[in-house]
């Protein structure tokens, strides 16, 4: 199963490569999008109502503001989507969180921190995984890498604060 | 030209019916519609992009949570929309008023106060009356009429405070 | 009908701008005023009592702070006045905001969102539209520009991570 | 010099009352008037640019919601003008306490806590006391006082935990 | 696959209990288990290191106030961890929300709204559909009867209008 | 050595009281005082001044609105001084929480949950207990306590689920 | 009589300035102390204490963060104490607006907004025009001037937009 | 008592550093860890729970968004656990600040202001000098200094306006 991407504008890619990235990195496939729920809402119609006959098994949407997007996409399919608020008004992101976790009853969308889209490629990969030893393999590894870069993190610390002593 | 107002839940009239209730003071036909953007797009699809060919002017769209109401309505159509955030959440109507107000760049949305329905069918009247001066009459005398009941109100503790004073 | 813009100060002009220039585009007559409500309070109250005898159809007013303009404007004419809060202060806009859409029952400002102005000239030219079928026309055609501009976006994204993938 | 209370409506009276109370207490001439810079601008017009006259020293101006009496009442009178924000719609006096206090520079308003009336009063004292030394003497005892009822408060806490401890 | 649904205490049941019983509309076991990330740390990490092998696909964690428990959770398994950020203090859930959304990069939780919990047992069942065509019709079954509901609203609204029409 | 509890108001004690229940269940000697950093300065610049003198070790100060007290107490005194923001206005105690924790540099106050006055008793004790092995002892036994209160809560929901089941 | 200005740190000068130069603009002799309410409390107390004796008819104390200064300085003196909440944290000086506005009933301090420095001058030179006529003048042609100022406003952005439209 | 900073990045120490800048100054050892609570919980719970066998007096733990460090390492250990919310997000550090201060009954954490990190060195000490008359003499001393730079803050200052004057 793919992976789709979608945001509502090309200016949004800064925040969602990493989503992306991080999908590659796990050998997902991956499908990018552009579409508006507001300025293309038939695009985001065909988009959604036709992504599991196109393989893909879980969406990704990121918006900001009034950030119906994710919203918008989860009401025309049942395939999970994840929602990334991006931080774009000078409400630093509020607005956009709320606008995409506050969803009412029967229709949720599973919400990532302000401007999380690499989270959301993440929490893709553990679905995806459910079904996949060998995802779920990769990821258990990415976790103990994880691990190992919090120690490599401390040892740098601790060698900065050594030379200072020293100095 | 009519008015439509549309909601999410039959639950969202005790909040909205002050809008009908105004609107027919005034003598303007109203559409009440019960639709939602989360759970029946598509009937929300062919509402708003009807709206304009069943003769109706400006739309009012109230919702509370992650409002996407009257964004996507406004989506379909080039009617004024009119936004009333409903306060349903334990935020007090912020997470509504936000997912309303902070429509991206081109696609308004009038937004009114949390639970404001009263104004939006006012802004409406406002609206209509800007090419029907029997409407623009009774708006004038609306608004004397609301100058008299501060008036009354002013009196009302005027005397209350008086009698205090007496006794 | 013309659309009159209307600011607290000459410095607010970057952030109104684009609503000038939105109803250039669209061949709306455009007066432009600097009145403060709280420094000017009779020009403003000139200003909003005599702009339908100015034949302004449509009042769009921009502040930022504890933004009183667009409600005193409303309280002084029945035309439909659009508040745009700008953000000028170090709460990102957050009290303009709620200082314009809270108004009270009876005096109905529609509020759009933090530095919207784009959006307050479409909504005005929506109102206008009403009755102008040419400029219900370009309106139509406006929408088809922006979302052609959307599949532009998406096309130009493709197309840059078409080439990363090769390179 | 007296003292003059001015509110939207007759229903703010519950908060606005103990300003009345406190400055009768002190022996200060009150003038009670209900005005709302929507509804009635010309006659808050009317009321603060005459205020002066009227022998008033000092206005204090209650509002909730988009709050913006306090203000521009302070735009017709150099009176100092003592706003207090209400707590009137679900978004617990935030609308009101920023409406008032972010007044742009030029035109002060003293603002107070949310449903601050009392303390309203108490400043107005504060200031007419700077040229009158009974009423300064008075709000020297009011002070004394005050401390001795947190004293007769600890007694009163102190008491009930003793005879809790020994039932 | 079964769902685990995890809560700090029995207090938080009133919340989590709809999604219990939408899972089980859906016919899909459920294990209930109440623990704290605070006070009883490590039989959250029992729970959550042995979810997989107990055969449990999906995990909701609901929490209040500082709710680290969904993270914590998450911390310990590379299920997908839905979170519901619980109203338990006077900040109307607003802590509970930042706490769980915020998550850093590396370990995603599957953000739902406020007291959302039915929304994480769709969210649940949305992820077990994706490999599960029996459970995929039952979805789509039961976005039908969502639409049909809203169709029913909107009767009852009418139907109250025109009587109160006749009346 | 004793702990002390300070607070504004009688009117705080129902939020308070569960510090001093907390207290005498560890068998800590403990000391209450009603004194106000704005109506009583100079009584609590002796309560703190003179604290450590008295046999006071830890100071619990909790205060609701513009919390001044608990970074008053600590002005007066090196002895650490722990603050309890109490929800006592229309803002759910976001206004005392800011008041406490937001101490500059060089004057910390260690502050608790909003109206989290049982936390601040354990967090003094904690403190005491560090030169204490029989307190220190109590806590690990509370902790153990308060684990098995978990358990219990899970055995009496899981109970009511089969009873639900069965019947 | 003069005015007393009263910050924590030399830093928060830059902020404070507007009111000293606004002051000597008028011609009022101003008094400027360095003092903190947390770190050189006993300081604090003879300034406030001795405010009066001073000559010093209005206070106006500027502080940031927890800040209690303003609250502070009132519970030591009747005289009129003006607050200026200093944006000097990362939550934009709201953290600050809630320390100085929210006082308890009895100690008023009249909050100015946001880093509104020359507001408090200005309020402060109100209350010493109440008995001082020729004060009182120079404020009415202050306002008078700053209504001119809004004029000159308008005149530059029309002049630049008439030259744009002509280029 | 040595104390020990925890945080869960190297990229945090920035903000960390003047923490363990004071304790330096102080006399007091330190020691630095880096473990992050999702990332490495395994190690955060063999750090805290070891922590007082190792000599470990005081933690102080640094964390950002949905910051579940300090909460984490309290529960696995009886000894005082001091919060530093950092700010690391678009929100301000809002985030952090009540994911670690709106703590659950029973597992209290002395939270700091956001990016308090001295004033946690500071706490720390107040809590080691209850028993340390040397620290305690050394904290008098710190105070006393404190007072002695705001006067010479002041001194600065009025230097500086002085000289403007003769200007």
């Amino acid at each position: 199963m793919k992976v789709a991407i979608i945001m509502g504008s090309d200016s949004d890619w800064s925040i969602m490569e990493p989503a992306a990235r991080t999908l590659q990195e796990f050998g997902i496939e991956t499908e990018v999008t552009v579409a508006s729920a507001h300025r293309t809402p038939e695009k985001v119609h065909a988009f959604a109502s036709g992504a599991a006959d196109r393989g893909v098994g879980v969406i990704i949407a990121g918006a900001g503001a009034a950030a119906a997007l994710p919203g918008v996409v989860a009401s025309f399919t049942t395939l999970p989507v994840i929602g990334v608020p991006i931080n774009s008004t000078p409400l630093g992101g509020m607005d956009a969180l709320l606008s995409i976790v506050q969803m009412p009853p029967g229709m949720p969308v599973a919400t990532m921190a302000i401007n999380g889209a690499k989270n959301a490629a993440l929490l893709a990969i553990q679905i995806l995984a459910l079904t996949d030893p060998a995802l779920q393999a990769k990821l258990a590894e990415y976790r103990r890498q994880m691990a190992r870069e919090v120690d490599n993190k401390e040892q740098r610390l601790l060698n900065k604060l050594n030379q200072a002593e020293k100095a």
